[in-house]
């Protein structure tokens, strides 16, 4: 029986790396999209959002039915309980490349205001932050979840230098650039908020391993 | 036991109401903030977020303890599991209402561009989807919430209406007004993403309650 329920929370967990794995596709296609000024692949990011709704909701199914048939207790029942918040934020990830892509759609046919630089930065941290988060709730590791939110630092600067040039050296002294500088600018807080759900995700692993600990090594909190 | 439980269910539904009254508090202080531009009332609001933080992480221990303890099935297993994911959303829109006063912050001491008209409309909107979308789901009404995903569409428009005037009246034809212009903006994309909030809310409420119709009256799903 204890056999059976392993195997399936690894199915479980499999399904969330795949999972991110289609985010992470996502925020790659979108950005693409974007260098490439390419409305057909910004389409194709907002049609590709359905498959990750039927994941989150496959998830959702099977983390009920595990809690349902197989009634587990403590440290189980609270990584399956926060494997559907993690779902959640999965999908609104995913929603953000679908924001992304719509900007890059009020983009194309228009020339790019200038060349990107601190933008492909910023979705590449955000790829590595939603992976490294996975990761670290798979692995119940709470050392690599801190290190997680201590990237969301850098998203922050990135994204306040990218609101900064485009607000002050471009949208500031010519206001005919406008209708070029709001879409990035917005991509710049559409990637900023992806950062920011990898980084709860990562507060939720740390909260997840201290109950852990607080439930099976009270004493292990008061260290002297 | 039932009755017990019972009393139980009855308690997390009070929480989450009383969740949704904080962040529908916290949508008008940040929108009299904004009016008044009054940076003491937007700190207030940045520094009354905590205690949702804590409701959120209480409620969810709440859920925890009940899927532990009374091993719910079916309807209540779902409700239960649905209150989790419905917790990190209220949580969310509590952080949006802190997004606007910090749009607010940086709008302090400068006089206000234009006569707020379809933001405080927004807001309101806002408020009732917010309010609305929780009573759909303790009381588990899908034509309540079906009402609430048609708002959403109001919400957008409203959105689109103020971003349209602000980038084509104002930032377009005085790049001067960029600083002003721009908080006002984002404050009404926070507004329109809690109604995003709010909405994702009504859809797993019917989500909810169709599940329960399949698993306990599967001949209703074709009642030819």
């Amino acid at each position: 029986m204890q056999r059976h329920f392993d195997l399936e929370l690894d199915k479980l967990k499999k399904q969330l790396l795949e999972m991110s794995k289609l985010v992470e596709k996502a925020i790659s296609a979108s950005l693409e999209a974007l260098e490439k000024l390419d409305a057909v692949l910004a389409e194709n990011v907002v049609r590709s959002d359905r498959a990750i709704d039927e994941l989150e909701n496959a998830l959702d199914e099977r983390c009920l039915d595990l809690l349902a048939l197989q009634q587990p207790m403590a440290g189980d029942l609270r990584f399956i309980a926060m494997s559907m918040k993690i779902s959640t934020d999965l999908e609104r990830m995913a929603d953000l490349a679908v924001d992304i892509a719509q900007r890059v759609m009020e983009l194309a046919g228009k020339p790019l205001l200038k060349p990107l630089v601190d933008i492909p930065k910023l979705a590449e941290l955000a790829k590595r932050m939603t992976a490294e988060a996975l990761l670290a709730f798979v692995e119940k590791d709470a050392d690599a979840a801190a290190g997680i939110i201590m990237m969301d630092r850098e998203a922050d600067r990135l994204r306040n230098l990218i609101q900064k040039e485009l607000l002050e050296d471009f949208m500031a002294k010519d206001s005919s650039v406008i209708s070029r500088a709001m879409p990035l600018l917005l991509i710049a807080r559409h990637l900023e908020r992806i950062c920011d759900h990898a980084t709860n995700i990562a507060e939720d692993v740390i909260y997840m391993v201290r109950a852990d600990i607080v439930k099976h090594h009270p004493e292990r909190l008061n260290p002297e």
